[in-house]
């Protein structure tokens, strides 16, 4: 198979594999045993791949990871939003 | 700053990242907050990940995702463990 499929299979899978998380928090309105250390630590992670995607000029890098950003960040926020209630 | 700085900045933390999740998991011996669609997303994408990286022979694409996917693949099996008790 293209070596090239695989990139891209991975790209999109490790990208929208938040959302389950995401809708799982929002539905459950908690995530207590979701490790705050975790999504800070891959948070500051995926914007650092962002800040290289851009400047090594790779759109597939930058828009994968803005995705995965945004999903976590919302992920982050809504557990402790929810931890607060 | 070099770029390639933020390139590997960005691999340890989405890599280390998960260590946090998994001692989380083994001390409250559970993660009922945790999708386990996003976990199992994941480790497909990773192990596509590793594929790629073996692919396009590269190494630190390789050697990433193989500690990403060993250490969600313990939190996926605590999880399971866990909530089976």
């Amino acid at each position: 198979m293209d070596k090239e499929f695989f990139g891209y299979f991975a790209a999109i899978l490790t990208t929208v594999a938040f959302l389950p998380q995401l809708i799982k928090t929002l539905k459950t309105k908690k995530a207590d045993d979701v490790s705050l250390i975790t999504l800070i630590m891959f948070i500051i992670g995926v914007l650092s791949w962002i800040i290289y995607g851009y400047k090594i000029s790779s759109l597939p890098i930058l828009l994968a990871n803005l995705i995965t950003f945004i999903l976590n960040l919302l992920i982050l926020i809504s557990k402790i939003y929810f931890s607060k209630r």
